[in-house]
């Protein structure tokens, strides 16, 4: 659990409803750049200078971020319990200069800018030797946490591999000392064979529903070829990743009538990023259900939509 | 992950806003007696016969349930992956007769007689040797996952031992075998000596917000004597348990203005109710952030309110 004191809040700053995001002035749009911190890279046209508008994506730290980057981890003991200090990098992806764009209606090459944006700034941060992971999410919507409305995604380096991907490493490491083979390798080539958990599929990515998805709808996108880290993904991938993320996402609008969403980039640690095991992936979200007291108390999803009924509406949705 | 189809959705049948649940019919009322599964339990007035007026707390199947209590768990495989059926009990308990009444606005010895209605349905249930673990939980509030106001609770009793609780479990085991002393027992005796994490003591509850909280304003309710299962509590912590988290309650209404949200009862699972090791409590969180990309790719949370200022506001609550 990170405690985030630069975001300290008092009880009444909690809102009681979900904070409308739209309206207002958005730091995020084109000729606002004064407005955010300065930015740490941006794919501009000809001419453009840093921090002014002629950008396409832009990447900047986070305001208001949930970890620092100066400073030592200093792990102490306080008592009976642990703490360190909460040292990473927290960044944004300015994933469009239009406040009306989404990733769902921008151009294809304008998504694959996006992910070559996640790409170098994975390996510029993979430089810093503290760091063992580097997370990308993204909140879309207020539902699904988003807090502002403008299209962006978010990453996180950390000093430490997180609880949930040490345990899906674990797991996959388990598998392989087993078989000799990638589990998602394995799980790709039965769920081609028996097609009823597929979504989409083009010569490098496979679509697919979850066997057991905690949540109605939620879908992954994988790689057919065996690579363990999206940052070392060779070139062409990231222009047939772009197809296949938007096409999703197009199709969740169709579907579920435009839903708020988390997608998370599951790849290798940094200290292990190349290897036979793992097998990197997107894991999107659409935020339908709410996590209660079963799921918090148990670990366990319950979810009302089997995953062969959701994939067959995503992949007859009328895109 | 459970896949529910009883309650098999649509895409469209998913409610874009939280639903609003106030105002309607409603089968929790008394009167309404016919519109809910016959009751399994009830504490009633002299002369008030079964599913009739005249009740206190009354115990139905839930309408909807999420596991069926019907048939064998059968586990099977199915190539790569692995499923069984979903054998369990789903009870809704409900707390009191009246629409308008909470948990917090209750009389104390009302609010007692839910904590033994839980208790001798988990006596009740744990006689099915189908059983390992019973959990009681709560969900107020819209948006806490809560589908109807009228105040209940929800018992889920599973043939497994959630992997939620499996890791909590592991951890005392863990520490006990290291220190021969119950980790529970050692975090209340620091707790109280420092005191900046205590909201409330009494003569045999103390309500703490724990060290490490993943939501701001958490709060545990924990037995200071040594107790691995709560169905197992001397009769006169329940009288006592009932103050404490109604007392609770009520300043988390106080300072929170009447938050949604979730309480989870944790206890022994059923094959080592008797332990050492292990230590019931009550974990109470109010609904006021959202759960994001970041918490769903890492296990991490981040919360805003260290724990240290969360317990002033509730210990110093005008109430």
């Amino acid at each position: 659990m990170i405690i985030s004191t630069d975001r300290a809040k008092r009880p009444t700053d909690f809102a009681h409803e979900p904070t409308p995001i739209g309206g207002g002035f958005c730091p995020f749009c084109v000729g606002n750049e004064a407005k955010t911190p300065p930015e740490i890279l941006a794919y501009r046209g000809n001419g453009s200078g840093p921090n002014a508008p002629g950008w396409i994506v832009r990447v900047v730290p986070n305001k208001f971020p949930a970890l620092g980057i100066e400073g030592e981890l200093n792990r102490q003991g306080e008592g009976l319990f642990d703490k360190m200090n909460g040292i990473g990098a927290h960044e944004v992806i300015i994933e469009t200069p239009e406040h009306e764009q989404t990733l769902a209606s921008m151009p294809d090459r304008r998504v694959e800018d996006v992910l070559w944006a996640f790409r170098d700034r994975m390996l510029d941060l993979k430089k810093d030797k503290r760091f063992r992971y580097i997370l990308i999410f993204k909140n879309h919507g207020a539902p699904a946490g988003a807090s502002l409305e403008h299209a962006h995604s978010q990453l996180i380096a950390l000093p430490i591999v997180p609880k949930r991907v040490i345990e899906e490493v674990e797991g996959c490491k388990n598998y392989f000392s087993y078989k000799e083979r990638c589990i998602y390798c394995d799980i790709i080539r039965q769920e081609l064979e028996s097609g009823v958990r597929v979504i989409t599929e083009s010569a490098d990515f496979v679509t697919l529903a979850p066997y057991a998805p905690r949540f109605p709808f939620e879908a992954k996108i994988l790689p057919k070829q065996h690579e363990s880290a999206f940052e070392n993904s060779p070139s062409h991938l990231y222009e047939n990743l772009a197809k296949a993320l938007k096409n999703l996402l197009v199709r969740m609008e169709v579907v579920l009538e435009k839903p708020a969403y988390n997608f998370v980039l599951h790849t290798s640690p940094v200290p292990e990023a190349n290897n036979d095991y793992y097998h990197w992936h997107i894991e999107v979200m659409p935020k339908l259900t709410k996590v209660a007291g079963f799921e918090w108390g148990t670990g366990f999803y319950i979810n009302p939509t089997p995953p062969e009924e959701a994939a067959k509406f995503l992949r007859e949705a009328a895109i």
